[in-house]
């Protein structure tokens, strides 16, 4: 995927209203109308969301002028899922750090005066 | 994470620079000049990126006033891939879709005359 199409996908998942169409699409093909519905949202700026999320190729549309079904197109989510995931090892770092940090407070509680009860407990 | 975090973890993806930053930070800790370096772009124009990067909360920043050193904070792209990951089923069926079409095709050109040396030379 060329640097600027993934922009693009990340650039479409970055609003709400947008994710929250994704969601209703994973359920099944639905129309402009039907998309708009749950949304406080004129059909115009539901059109202007599927815009931005057909260009960025996550959705598709029928070509039917007066029902233009929109239907998800998943791919480019597991380029982005395959971006990120290049981060893994750092978030997984993190967390153990975090993790030993609090085993370490934890310990320093536990060994703290009167905490000779809890201390003995840890064992 | 918060409809509006996740917004902003994806709007600061969705920029090559961006993007090439982590990766720069995902090598170590890094000042803003050695940041810049790579990039064709002015110190106002890479801290502006670094701002956004901030306040998505992918970069933290020391408080150092002279060397305000950068590094990645990458908690928030396990919840950004936590989150594409609901979609999963969606690309794994497009891609076997995809799979069973080029099947399809390799059959039939197998079967149609004179596909006999074009099916050989597929092994």
């Amino acid at each position: 995927m060329s640097p600027d199409r993934l922009s693009k996908v990340f650039a479409a998942l970055a609003d709400p209203t947008r994710r929250e169409i994704l969601a209703q699409l994973s359920r099944g093909v639905r129309s402009v109308t039907e998309l708009a519905e749950p949304h406080d949202m004129s059909l115009p700026a539901i059109s202007k969301h599927l815009r931005v999320l057909e260009n960025s190729g996550l959705i598709a549309r029928g070509r039917d002028a007066q029902w233009r079904p929109c239907r998800i197109q998943a791919a480019p989510l597991k380029e982005a899922v395959d971006w990120i995931g290049q981060y893994k090892r750092h978030w997984e770092e993190s967390l153990d750090r975090l993790d030993d940090y609090l085993q370490e407070l934890q310990a320093k509680q536990k060994a703290s005066p009167g905490g000779k009860r809890s201390a003995a407990a840890n064992r």
